[in-house]
């Protein structure tokens, strides 16, 4: 009962660090899936990125089973609510983009799939760096600077898109080929919409405390 | 003027079991939809979930109208207005897949297909179900159980839509074929996705207001 | 410091505006690029698009800083925040529905292209009229009018949608241009989606402060 009154508020921050490095761990799984070939690992590396979306399927869980049991929360119930669900989004995306890559038998890997890789990487990181810096909120612009950063990096993520697009409808002549890639660029260009959407709750969240 | 100030708070609730029950109906009508030929009553069965996708339109906007009537509401008014708005986006969805089955003449009604209207009648009931228990708000437990019921149909439509995806490559060499099918299968999965948002928005009320 | 505490208030909806006003814009530049030939000055207004959308982009960003510096705003920092963002997202769509049309080199303006173009501009200006009338919150039910009017076109949109698939699929043999136009049909669709986006979040403001 007393721990109900007195919660160790930095479980939380934990749970969200957690979250953050599956997802970093994700991201250079994912690259490493793609430097591999078809008889080399990349099942295997697969399996172990879907590994890590159950892991953080668990923690959103954790997060929300110690958000009910709690009666006074370091930041606003919803926002802690809504920044574990996001979390949990970008970790389905990497899942969705990686599985499909090995369900579609892709054997080509794309200078494109290179590039989304390395931008989701990047960006991982400075979603793992930007829920790392919520733990102290007297630092606001440089948390601010941080969202800048993955905003910056998703406009680049749709540039590549568009310029990913562009090419494999000049070079590439079968539809299936393009339907089947054109799914992957998409889902691996929605994981950096969904770290922006990380982001967007972290700039809420400092616009309330700060 | 009295009744502004001493609102009959069941009728937000009555206005969401309304919502609800119009899902229902559609995830019914699109299991017979599929169970049938093509000029055996599928048009027909079409027009009936467009139908009850206008009745939950103007089901929305009645919740609207009585929220702005409404001084004292009995959850916050954001809550209202999100769960009204998201239960509203689950029939959209149904309604496109189905309107689509009937524009791209799909006369091969594959196993998957069947399998995402099994699993979304089966989200819609917890759906329903969930909202109904939102009236009495003394048993959280009960609420958030069915909430990660409607997570786990979720993920099982995301799997589905996998393996369904891998054998239409497969098994399917015309490509419009394909993309004609993959949208009505992504159409799909999105309807457990809206069922996924319902879930959170009544996971956030539960969490104010336990 | 005076100025912090005694905030130039309608700077927040001269922003709002600002962001509107550039929607607008970018909707009659998208009309103008349909009726152009290829070599006859489409690039240039997909550039002036870009252009616009880069300039939401920067207004976004002053938005925000500006946030951060008021410590009381007119309407709730979240409805600010949201509204803003939503904003800039009606830009991205018209922005990549417009590259593409150059990327993919579209040469055939379809009809349904057109009426697209001309639903996005109407919603455009229905958004720029709503975000001006959100300055005074004494008139609720015009801004409610307004939304309901935005809605109207989305379920437009939503219709069109399915008869120019409908029609593609018909009459046009080649996969790759229906995967192309498949694409631009459907971000174009987005647009509306994103201003009834846009729509939500103002009758959210509505209801908390009328």
């Amino acid at each position: 009962m007393l721990s109900k009154l007195f919660p160790k508020n930095y479980d939380f921050y934990t749970l969200f660090e957690t979250s953050a490095g599956l997802i970093v761990n994700a991201a250079e799984a994912f690259q490493q899936l793609l430097s591999k070939g078809e008889d080399d690992g990349r099942s295997a590396l697969a399996t172990k990125i879907r590994e890590l979306e159950s892991r953080a399927d668990h923690n959103t869980h954790q997060t929300m089973t110690l958000l009910h049991k709690t009666f006074i929360t370091p930041i606003d119930r919803q926002d802690i609510h809504d920044l574990i669900k996001r979390l949990d989004d970008i970790l389905d995306f990497m899942d969705a983009a990686a599985s499909r890559i090995i369900l579609y038998e892709i054997t080509q890997v794309t200078p494109e799939l290179h590039s989304f890789a390395r931008i989701n990487y990047e960006s991982s990181l400075l979603v793992h760096e930007v829920v790392s810096a919520l733990k102290d909120l007297r630092n606001p612009s440089e948390i601010l600077r941080l969202c800048i950063e993955i905003n910056r990096l998703e406009n680049e993520s749709d540039q590549l898109l568009q310029k990913a697009m562009a090419r494999l409808f000049k070079e590439e002549s079968n539809p299936l080929a393009i339907i089947k890639l054109k799914e992957i660029y998409e889902l691996m260009e929605t994981v950096s919409d969904r770290c922006e959407d990380v982001a967007n709750v972290i700039e809420n969240i400092v616009l309330e405390y700060s």
